[in-house]
Order: C-alpha cells, then structure tokens, then sequence
C-alpha cells in the first residue's frame, strides 16, 4: 500500500516574506515536495509565466471553478480572487508525493478545514516594528496602507494558534531550513509510517 | 518568561540497538539537550562511572526512592531495577533545557502517563529477521533467550502507537540524524513558542 502525501500550508501574514523563505526553500534540488502553482484571476505581468507563476484565469472561468467545488482555497483580495485548483493537489497526494502550498492566512483556514491532517506552518515576524520596516522597505505604499496593512497582520498572527508549527522570519535561510527540518520531521509521525510497520506485528 | 524545555523520550525494542542510536546523537557536541542518567541497582561493570554510565545504588535505596515517588519512571530487569530519578529531569526543564532520556518501553509508556507532552520517539528494527540477526550477531545469547526476546519485541513494536514518532534503525548515523530533525521540528510546534509572539497581539 502506498502512502498518501503530506500536504504542507506554508502561511503568515501579508509582508511577512512568505514568497522570499518559499522560494529559497525550492532552490533545494532535492526537496521530496512540489509546489502547488496558484490560479489567479488578476493580470498577467510581463515575465510572468501561465502554470509558473501563476494559472491565469478569466473572472467566469474561476467562479465556475468554485461553483464546482474545484478550489481546494481561495479567496478575494483587492479585486482578485486567488485560490488552489483541487485536482493538482488530490492527484500529486495520490501518488505519495508531498504538496508545498504558500497561500494566505484566510485561505489556510480554509484548508485546515478541508484537510485537517494537513502540516500547517505560520511564518512570522520577529515583531511589528521588524514588520513595518519591511512593508515601507518596499517603498510601494503609503503610511496609511501600511498601518492598514499592519493591524491585519496583527489579527492574522493571532491566528497562529490555528497552526501545527510558527517558524520565526529572522533570517530566510535560517527560516528556509526550519520549514525544511518540520517536513523532514512530520515524515517520521507514528500515525503516518505505522503501516510499514505492520507487517511486524501481524 | 522562559520556556520549559522539552522531555525526549527515545525508546524502542530490546535490541533494537538504542544506546548506539543515542551514543551517536551525542557525538555532536553541538545538541542543545542533555542526557539523564539513569539509575541501576545491577552491579557496575569494569570501567563503568557513577553518576556518568548510571547511578549505581543499591536495592534498599533504590526501593526508597520508589517510595518517596522520586522515580519518574522504573522497571525491573532480570532481578534489578532500572529507572529515571525525578529531581534531575524537572531541575533541567524548569531552567528551559531539554532532557533525552533512553530507556525500555515499559518505562516510556510510565513517563507518557506523567508527561503527555513529552516528545516520543520509537526505534523499530527494519524487520524482525534483522532484529534477529542483531541479537545473534552478539553471540551472547542461547537461541531459545532470542527467540524469547523476539516475542518480547514484538509486544513492543505493538505499542508504537503510543509514541509521537517512529525511526527506522537501519543505518545508525541516518537513525540518530533522524531523531535530531525531530528534536529540533519540536521546538517551533506552535504551542510551545506563541508564547514569544504574545507581544504581537496583546
């Protein structure tokens, strides 16, 4: 018999640099994980690739998509909907491969929902202060966004507790290894590998 | 407020072969845990250390702690005690370190009634053929005394459900890496750190 995939819910609030520690954990040639590509409907932009970086979608392509139960997640956010097509991840957990999901805290939620054995991990920052600094860093927003931006992220990290595991964004490679040591670490679950072992036991 | 550290609790069949795991895990001079010594009445052997291989006493004392419930966790063993002396093991969690106790399943399932939230690591053999080949390979025992311990560790195998995590000890340095990666996932499980990232929130 072989064993279903873990699902893995990479997450955190918005500016924590989620797209920064995913990307550096998939320069890991040797990772055992494959990264589950979002569908958007938002615009294309120049050097972006439809199934890379993104499945670019119609606004009436992705409503049907929800209508029938397609999207494992999703969610609207300035206008857009972003979300993950189900039957990738269904598919890929089928085969005993595990799905590296970097998604939104709302849309986790959704998951954990769907997929409660699921491995959930929060990436947060050292503090609000380290956070701030980080969305006006980007230079792309005014004071105003960004205290917006800042009391939302308050109350996604006090959805924390939701998850399996809280990962500290100090330094991305450190933040990177740390994901890549719970993934390792959650193959070794009894209630996972117990079925190897039966054959002991029988 | 500082943390209490972890109790690790590595434990496996007879001859699975738990020492050599844990003497290889404590090659790297670098873990952040500390070993507990146990406590024995058996008698010391040639180049064995009080207070380093175990802590030799004898029956009367070792019956006294019993008693005073000083032993978080003890069995007996072909007519001698073995177990884990309370006071050493909670001194180091309080002061936010974490412990790694080696000891039988008998004694696991003890702690486990006493601390849930102990991290719970079992070591399997691959198989039982190879278990076997272990237990002859030593060359100490009759075959009816291995046939008897493969009986016994089958009990034990059983109760792998019981544990948080199961290593397979097919290479020894694989096994103890293993068994780091675990240490080291258990301590970004949400419910031990959101303490730090109370301030965000409060």
């Amino acid at each position: 018999m072989s064993e279903r995939g873990l699902l893995i819910v990479f997450s955190g609030p918005s500016g924590v640099g989620k797209g920064t520690v995913r990307s550096k954990i998939f320069e890991d040639k040797t990772n055992k994980f494959e990264y589950s590509v979002s569908m958007t409907t938002r615009k294309q932009r120049p050097g972006e690739v439809d199934g890379k970086d993104y499945y670019f979608r119609t606004r009436e392509e992705f409503e049907e998509m929800i209508r029938q139960g397609q999207m494992l997640e999703y969610a609207e956010y300035v206008g857009n909907y972003y979300g993950t097509p189900l039957t990738y991840v269904n598919q890929t957990l089928d085969q005993g491969r595990d799905v590296f999901l970097e998604i939104e805290v709302q849309g986790a939620l959704q998951v954990k929902e769907k997929v409660p054995d699921g491995v959930f991990v929060f990436l947060t920052p050292p503090d609000l202060v380290e956070l701030r600094d980080r969305l006006v860093g980007r230079g792309t927003e005014s004071v105003d966004v960004i205290d917006s931006r800042i009391a939302k992220a308050k109350e996604e990290i006090r959805l924390m507790s939701e998850y399996d595991y809280a990962v500290v964004n100090d330094e991305v490679a450190l933040a990177a290894e740390r994901v890549k040591r719970i993934i390792e670490a959650e193959h070794y679950r009894v209630d996972r590998v117990i079925g190897r072992y039966r054959h002991m036991i029988d």
